[in-house]
C-alpha cells in the first residue's frame, strides 16, 4: 500500500466512466465481427488495421502521444511530473482469434484508455509517466508464436525473425506491418518499464462461479509447449502393404491422441493438455503423407508436475514415431508461465483492492498472456475479472459492464499508486 | 480366344514400336514435374492443359478422332470397317497426385496411342471401330472424389455436381475445365462401349518380385470408403477443463488412429485400412477446433471381410464421438471394387498372352481404377504391369521399357481380337 493511496481518501472515490469504456468495447466489437456476438479479427488484417486506426484516433483525443515500434506495438503516453523515470505501463492486445470474443485482450487495452481519460478528467498528474501498450499478433491465431509482439520487445526474439513469421496464408508479418501501415519507426524495446499492469478476463470459470469481481494473479500455470515435425513417405492407400507404411497422418494423430491422454491423466488436478494443430501433406484421398507437423500443450499449476508432463510426452513423441514408422523431430520447444509476476506488485493489486473494499480471489493464469514477457524486462502484476461460465477463445465469450468495473477501478487505482511511488 | 488370333499367325508377329512408345512416355515426362523422377500433374491445371493439349496432338497427327465431352474426358476415335458397332476402348489417365510417378495411368493413355499407331503404321483394319479414352481427374487429388470423369461418364454423377466440386484452392471443375479450354461439346456417357481395356502399372510388389510382365487382373479389392464430419467447441486451449473440452481435432485423429489399427488388424490376410486427410478448423495454437472432416478408407480382397473391416469403423466412430465429445456424422461413404470384371474379357487377356507365349499372374487390383466404373456400362478388363517394389503415388514409381513391351502386347493383340469378332 502506498502513501499516496492511504494519505489521499478522497483519491478513493475516483471512480472511472463506466459507460464511456463499454461505448469503446461496444465500438470495438464492430470492427472484425465474426461468428453471432464474436470477432475474427486476425492480427494485421485490415479489420486489425481500422481497429488500430480507431484505437490510434482515442489515443491522440485524449492527448497521448502514439508511437509505433518495428513490430506494430503501439504505445500511448502520457506525460508524468518527471518524464525522466520510466513509465508505468497497462497494456493487452486488440487481435483476436479466429472464433474470438469481444473481451479476450481488448477489454484490457480499453480499461487502460479509461485509465487515462479518467486521470485527464480529473486533472490528475502523475510523478511517472504513464502509457498503454498494444501489443502485436498476441493470439497467434494467423501467425505463430503467440504473444510475439511483446516477445520481441522483451528482446525474447529478434525482430528480423517476428518479420520473417508467416501465416498459412503465406504472408510475412512483416509484409503485412507494411501493408497495414504499422511497421513504426521506434525501436523495439530496449527501453526500461517502472512496472506492467494487465487486466484481463480470467478465461476461466473461477471468479464467476465465485461471483468474486476482482482475481490477484500469483502466478502462470506452467506451461510446455511442442511443435513436432513429422516425416514419413508417400504411397498409395490401396496397395502398400500395412508394414511399409509411414504415413505421417498417421503419426500427427497418434500425438494428439497421446497429448489428449496425457491432459486427462492429470485433468484431477487441474493438469491440461491440447492438440492445437496438426498439418499433413498432401492430406489427400488417395496418397500417404509423407509430412506432418503437430503443435500442442500441456500445462499444470505445479511445475514439478508439468515437468513430468513433458517428459510423458517426449515419451509420446518416441512412442508414436515407432509405431507410425515415421521420424519424428521435436522442431520448437518453449517454457512459460510459473512464478514470473513481481510479489510486490501482486500485493499492490491485492492491497488496493482491498482498501477499496472490492473482493479478490487469488489464482494463478492458465493462459499465455504478453505479461509473461513483459515480466522479464519489469515488475509485472495481472488482474482478471470474471468471464461467464469461463468461456472464451469462443463467439459466446461474455462478460458485463457491472463485473468489469470493479477491476478497472483497481487497476486505476494500483496505477496511480505506482506511478505516485 | 477369338478366330481371328488363330487363323491369323502373321498377326502374331505384330508388334508395337517400343522406342516411339517410350518417347512419349518420356515427353510427357516433361509436363509437370514434381520431385526429382515424379510428377505433379494436378487435374485441370496449367501442366495437365498441356499434357492434354500434346496428347490431342499426337492423337490429331494418327488421323484419330479427338472428341472432348462434357467433363474434359477426352476420346481418340480411330474408324472401324463397320462403323455402326459400339467401338472397342482402351484407357486411363493423364493427370497425377501431388508426390506422382511418370506411369501411373500415363502408360494406359500411352500404351493405347501406340496400339493406334501401330495398326496405322501396318494398314491393319479391324471390324468395330477403336477408341482411346482419357478420364478426367482420375487421381482425386486435387478435385474429390477420385475417377469422377468415367463416373459421370457411366453415369454415376450427375455432370452438374461433378462440375461444382471445389478444389482446396477454391477452383471448381466447372470452372477449371473452361479455363483450360476443355469442356467439350459431347455428351457426357450415353453411348456403348463394345468393351473396355485398361492397361496400367500394377501399384504392387506382386509381377516386380514374381519377375512376370504381366497381371491378369481378377477382381478388385473391396474397398469402403468414408468422410466423416466432426464438430466440437472452440475453447482456450489453457483454461477450459478437460472434462469440458471438445477438441474436433483430438476426434479426428482417434479416428485416424483407430482405421490404421483396423488395418493392421487385418494386415495378414492383405487388409489395408487409411487415414487419408483430416482437415481441422481452426486448427491454430491456443484455440480447441469445433470442425473437423475425416476421409479414409478399408479394404479387402475378400468382401465379406472388408464388410467387417466396414463395421469395424462404424464402431470406431461411435466409439471416438463417445471419448472425445464431440459429434460424428458419417457424411458420405461409398464402396468399389469385388467382382466388377467381365470373365470373358479377362479370359481373353489371359489367353491372348498365352498365346504370344507371354507369362502372366492372375491377381486382384488393390487401387481404384476408371475400369471400375467403366465396368458398370461395358464389358471390361485390365492388364497390369510391373513396377519395381511396388513403389507408386511417388516420384520413385519406376518401370522400364523392357518390363512394359509385353504388356502394351496383350492390350494390342487382345483389343485386336476383340475388335475383329
Amino acid at each position: 500500500m502506498t502513501a499516496e493511496l492511504n494519505t489521499a481518501p478522497a483519491s478513493r472515490n475516483l471512480a472511472i466512466d463506466a459507460q464511456r469504456l463499454w461505448k469503446t468495447v461496444e465500438r470495438s466489437a464492430e470492427i472484425g465481427v465474426g461468428r453471432p456476438g464474436g470477432l475474427a479479427r486476425l492480427t494485421l488484417t485490415d479489420d486489425d488495421r481500422r481497429m488500430r486506426d480507431e484505437f490510434r484516433g482515442w489515443c491522440a483525443a485524449s492527448g497521448l502521444a502514439v508511437t509505433v515500434d518495428g513490430v506494430g506495438n503501439i504505445f500511448a503516453r502520457r506525460a508524468g511530473r518527471d518524464n525522466s523515470l520510466p513509465p508505468v505501463v497497462m497494456g493487452s492486445h486488440l487481435d483476436t482469434q479466429f472464433n474470438g470474443g469481444r473481451f479476450d485482450g481488448i477489454l484490457g487495452v480499453l480499461s487502460a484508455l479509461e485509465v487515462m481519460r479518467t486521470l485527464n478528467d480529473r486533472g490528475i498528474e502523475t510523478r511517472r509517466p504513464l502509457e498503454i501498450a498494444m501489443w502485436t499478433n498476441e493470439e497467434g491465431a494467423r501467425f505463430s508464436p503467440p504473444m510475439v509482439g511483446s516477445a520481441a520487445f522483451a528482446g525474447v526474439h529478434p525482430v528480423e525473425w517476428v518479420h520473417a513469421r508467416k501465416a498459412d496464408d503465406g504472408a510475412t508479418i512483416g509484409e503485412e506491418l507494411d501493408r497495414i501501415g504499422y511497421r513504426g519507426t521506434a525501436p523495439v524495446g530496449g527501453r526500461q518499464f517502472d512496472a506492467y499492469f494487465e487486466l484481463h478476463i480470467e478465461q476461466g470459470p473461477e471468479l464467476d462461479a465465485r461471483s468474486i469481481p476482482v482475481g490477484v494473479v500469483t502466478h502462470g500455470y506452467s506451461v510446455h509447449g511442442f511443435i513436432v515435425d513429422i516425416t514419413g513417405e508417400t504411397a498409395h492407400t490401396g496397395p502398400w502393404p500395412m508394414e511399409l507404411r509411414k504415413n505421417a497422418l498417421v503419426g500427427g494423430a497418434m500425438l494428439c491422441v497421446a497429448i489428449n491422454d496425457i491432459g486427462w491423466k492429470h485433468a484431477k488436478t487441474q493438469g491440461k493438455a491440447t492438440a492445437a494443430r496438426l498439418v499433413a501433406w498432401p492430406n489427400k484421398p488417395g496418397i500417404l503423407s509423407d509430412q506432418a507437423q503437430f503443435t500442442g500443450d500441456v500445462r499444470h499449476p505445479d511445475p514439478a508436475t508439468a515437468d513430468a508432463m513433458r517428459a510423458e510426452f517426449h515419451h509420446a513423441v518416441r512412442d508414436a514415431a515407432a509405431r507410425s514408422h515415421c521420424e519424428m523431430r521435436i522442431a520448437d520447444e518453449w517454457k512459460w508461465g510459473a512464478d514470473i509476476f513481481d510479489q510486490s506488485m501482486v500485493s499492490l493489486v491485492r492491497d488496493t483492492a482491498k482498501t477499496l473494499g472490492i473482493p479478490t480471489f487469488d489464482l494463478p493464469s492458465q493462459a499465455g498472456h504478453d505479461s509473461y514477457h513483459v515480466a522479464k524486462i519489469a515488475p509485472t502484476a495481472m488482474i482478471f475479472t470474471p468471464c461467464r461460465g469461463g468461456i472464451t477463445h469462443n463467439n459466446h465469450e461474455l462478460t458485463t459492464l457491472d463485473e468489469s468495473v470493479p477491476g478497472v477501478t483497481v487497476l486505476l487505482h494500483a496505477v496511480l499508486a505506482r506511478a505516485n511511488r
